[in-house]
């Protein structure tokens, strides 16, 4: 077991050690990103370019980082992105990290390719209500998913649409990671993958069989109709594609472009976030991730006009530096750098944090 | 004979390996640039700086890369473009490339300054049916070469325009670049190089000699009406030009540098083409080349406008690394990562690429 | 002693020399910024864009650096910046700073953290008479310190505002940064830290304890009212804040980042002095500090508009290097890089100095 | 003496070799930049961010690079900068170089702070009719230096008047420059320094020696009238300067901002010579130098309205590396990049290069 003071200080020695104590192929396959990672690059510039303008004098006594989101309430704006396979990092693997969120009131969106069997992370973190699904190959597959979720105790779900093919890994190809025997996607196992026909001359893998099995804006619309929960559409750039969200009834979009590992050369998030907001307006739940590194970067992009944000990267770290402690610490860091920013910048709410306090040149 | 298995895996390391492969002297003549390599750089900075905005959910079964281009079928909107001298990275030569490309159905474009014999190339790969021109000295020579090409079986011509001088090869220089005994111009030989009149004092050997040899506008439009088969002009930078090319017959332009490698400080291609195509218009066949280096690349440069892009060091470094098979594999990763750009961007065809898909900040 | 010949002859070797003298644990304190250092890089960035268009032939025959500025001449129109613990880098501390620059006719402003007593500075230095004041945690006790330091003869009072919290002090966790036994704030004794009452659950240190002892308007306002002697806001970033610095009677506003030492990410000074003399005009008396560096740069900083500037991190670098004589060395050789830039560009006294001779790309 | 094979082959290597083989010393008197080296940097990397378009298939055949300015023919668009002391790179200094230069029909600007007799000079070179003053403290001594020149057989005044201090010049008192016994400027021996009176008490050297022994533009204006010779202004960078110099009768303007060497921070030139050529129209003679280090930059700064070039770093490097042969080589290289690039933007005159074929974003 770790002991506190064995623990990084700082979020930047949380990011440096896990990279340091990753096997290449981990390393790989959570820290780099697809093609030549100008996506994954982009993501991070993209903030570190935005100002925030101090307003000292200002009355933030008793103030707090609370928001409301779609009925619930959370102490903090951000939450854990989900991702897969955790035991890869930490034995505990989803357990750890959604009892070290949980140690903070932070919730963790789990990942349909946890490495855990969702029920057993969401009795191990009873605040761990939101989980992640992907396109199960026909409608049928995926109402089995989401049902199998809520059946858990899952209450909002995240239908994540933006990694319908791995994308160019080609870190990881030229790390060669491999899953090890021992993890798997727990959750899947009941979902043989697609048999496909013998593809013919002329044919191509992508347009010929991938493209087959993917879900199209009519199959999006039928889930939201025959699922009794909520559902946001992770994945989503394109300012048109959040109008249509709203429009086939998506509980909110989540601007992403999944950090970044799937189509190199995909814009930064914080850059279409603004264009999606001018789309569908303030009221509409669009919450967004990719690149948040610091508390600062949450105040951006709630001031730019996320309802909420999550956070990948760091918390694959923390998790990897130390287990449960670790994903906690590097929340609560997160959460105190964004209360600083706060209390400087004269924001006693959430609610408080506007788009004229930052000025983005891009 | 190579192994599949130890052949690069990605893209950029067939980048690396081949630059490590080759000799001071090879490096120079084929990855360098002209001058400071403004040019070549500014190539693939144009397109790194490109985004493209995905759009999920978007129906692309039976999708294809399959284009048609002056009244030719392509599977690809690529082609292989006309280099010099394959055989000082391979002792096939330019019979390697073309069957390598032929093994994705993809067509190479035959240089003037081939090191086989153009004959020999037409009837290894019958697919290699484009062959390049440069201008010969006189009318009568360049359409000399024209119809031995023609009788060859070679049914598009490309005239490329741009490197009426060698431009300033300083790392050629450095390196003391020279073909070996054994690779030569073969279809050339024919050809002997003019002979000048001695300079008088105060006179220029670019003015006085090289201007005097090289081809006007009216030139190419004799020769246009000469041959008795589609002439693209290569080397277009300016829209004036691409408009002039249209107004004496061309059957296109290709937007060129020659890969910064004669004019250093000339603009991005990239750039250029946007500026052409606003001259020219969506119908006139622009195609281009220039710094394409991954499949997103070439999604890029569809998406503004080109109809077809060329290939030049992409094809070197896998010729260079594995021969044949080294060419055939390149353009297969390039092929693959369009696809899955096109997949993730909701294109079933490549007609679907349209200019709102990318942004562009130069 | 030094010998003066064994003292660096140029600017820029103060701040290397500086930087390889000083313990890790004083580099993170005096040198760095907080969080990932944006801020302060900024800060030098801002300024190094700037261009100077050079006016050769005009009079500046008998001209002078001089200024008048709330009613006290300054021989330059620029002084020390109130920074904390100057015997961290010399035995005598703020005594040998004060003198130093007293050498050289420039004031300096004392810290409340200064580690000297302020009336032994006030002594030891006639000349300076401005002191910073922080606030104490409530009217009384802030009140209290001002008037100590009228007492012992200062003139001018600097609130600076913009330090509610200490920021993310990454730098100085790393290095471990603590005071050593024989430095403190000697002003402040007097003061002892506010006791808080324990947190309860869900409480927050920064909403809960320190923002109920931080300033609002009004009590600067009261502030203003309260004590007999001008009082300038240090800490300003936003317009609007100057703006009603001016209107509860601020005697002038220092635009600042705190060197980039509080929220990473708030905006370069220099930027925001346009924006702030664009809100309050030029007669209103408008300082800043934050990235000086050169004696152009305090050019630059005049010509947009600033009536005077602050020196710290190049004063930090002086006193470590050479103590009072390093002090005002550094001062002089910033005085006569200003005087060179005043005669190139044409300008006998601070008042030619305009913003027209200035372009600021930013 | 040196065989034409040991030569570098290349511009670059020019520069390279000389920055090898120069002394700590001349490295810094020659090659550095005042303060930071901003404006160095920048006059550079101007010219770096201009492109070319090319305009294949026009006609140039016969072609030539001669210019005709203030009454003379110059066989190209580009003379040698005025710089001092060419003796600390080679025993026969400015001699050598003239005569280098004249070998490319080339003219030499002669620098009032030459090593090398004036007269000398102009004798062992007859093209080098080009002098360079310097104000020599009063409106009789300057005059009398001109009249030594005309009377040698100068026939066209260069007044430099960006240099009447030296600038922060840190890298030369770093390397603890200075002149050697043998090296001095021979031609200003006759004019012993200005001997000021002591400065009293809170006087300064700048504003109260140096700036009473400059000229004003009564003066300058004075030795137009006085002069039986065209004279330029040199030194101009402020579009209203330029206009004022050609009201009181300057022949011509060189944008310049000394190389760098006097302010740093004044902007590029390239930058002002735009805004320049704005205010005074296309006719009036504006010259220009700074960064040009290729053929290339020629041409771009012709084709933003300059009537010709001076070039100086680049003589310095040939200078040192071989003499006067060296001298010659540069120029020819940098006369044969000039060609190719008319040539390949199809600009047979001098007169043909129009500001519409170089982009320029700054
Ligand atoms: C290693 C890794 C695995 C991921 N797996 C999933 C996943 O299974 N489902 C999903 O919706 N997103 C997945 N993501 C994307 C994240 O949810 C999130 O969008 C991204 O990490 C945010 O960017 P950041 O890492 O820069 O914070 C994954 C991300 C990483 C880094
Ligand atoms: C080594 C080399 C030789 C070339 N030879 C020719 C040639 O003979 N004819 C021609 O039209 N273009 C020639 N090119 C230019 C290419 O056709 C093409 O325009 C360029 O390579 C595209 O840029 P890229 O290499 O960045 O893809 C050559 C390019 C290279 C790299
Ligand atoms: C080590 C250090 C301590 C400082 N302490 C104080 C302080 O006690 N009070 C204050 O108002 N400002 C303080 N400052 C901020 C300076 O007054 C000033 O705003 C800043 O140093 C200007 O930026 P520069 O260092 O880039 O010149 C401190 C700055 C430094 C570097
Ligand atoms: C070492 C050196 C000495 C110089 N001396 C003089 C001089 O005596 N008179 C003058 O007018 N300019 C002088 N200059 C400036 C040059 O004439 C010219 O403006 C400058 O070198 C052009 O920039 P470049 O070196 O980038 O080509 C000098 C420049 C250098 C590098």
């Amino acid at each position: 077991m770790f002991e506190p003071d064995q623990l990084p200080h700082i979020l930047p020695e949380y990011y440096t050690r896990a990279r340091d104590m990753m096997s290449l192929q981990n390393r790989a396959y959570f820290l780099a990103g697809a093609g030549d990672e100008a996506t994954l690059l982009a993501n991070e510039t993209a903030f570190s370019c935005a100002r925030i303008i101090p307003r000292p004098l200002r009355e933030t006594g008793g103030g707090s980082t609370q928001i409301s989101l779609l009925g619930q309430s959370h102490a903090t704006p951000f939450m854990v992105a989900p991702f897969a396979y955790h035991r890869l990092l930490d034995p505990l693997g989803e357990t750890a990290t959604a009892r070290g969120a949980q140690a903070q009131s932070i919730k963790t969106v789990v990942s349909a390719q946890s490495s855990v069997d969702l029920a057993q992370i969401r009795s191990a973190a009873a605040s761990c209500d939101w989980f992640q699904l992907y396109w199960m190959g026909s409608r049928e597959r995926t109402l089995e998913l989401a049902e199998i979720a809520l059946a858990a105790g899952y209450t909002v779900l995240v239908l994540t649409i933006d990694a319908p093919v791995q994308g160019v890994r080609d870190r990881e190809i030229e790390a060669g990671f491999q899953l090890p025997p021992d993890v798997r996607a727990v959750n899947l196992s009941a979902f043989p993958a697609t048999r496909f026909t013998p593809l013919i001359e002329g044919q191509s893998f992508v347009f010929d069989h991938i493209a087959h099995v993917l879900p199209n804006w009519r199959d999006v619309d039928w889930l939201m109709q025959s699922v009794a929960a909520p559902v946001l559409l992770k994945g989503i750039l394109h300012p048109d594609d959040a109008a249509r969200a709203a429009s086939v009834g998506a509980a909110g979009v989540i601007v992403s472009n999944h950090g970044g590992r799937v189509l190199d050369r995909a814009p930064a998030t914080l850059e279409m976030l603004l264009e999606v907001i001018k789309r569908v307006g303030s009221e509409y739940p669009v919450l967004m991730d990719g690149g948040i590194r610091r508390g600062v970067d949450i105040f951006i992009a709630l001031a730019l006009g996320a309802k909420a944000v999550l956070i990948g990267r760091p918390v694959v770290c923390g998790l990897c530096v130390a287990g449960e402690l670790g994903v906690s610490h590097v929340l609560r860091l997160l959460r105190d750098e964004l209360e600083i920013a706060m209390l400087l910048s004269g924001c006693a709410s959430i609610n408080d944090i506007h788009a004229d306090m930052v000025h983005l040149k891009l």
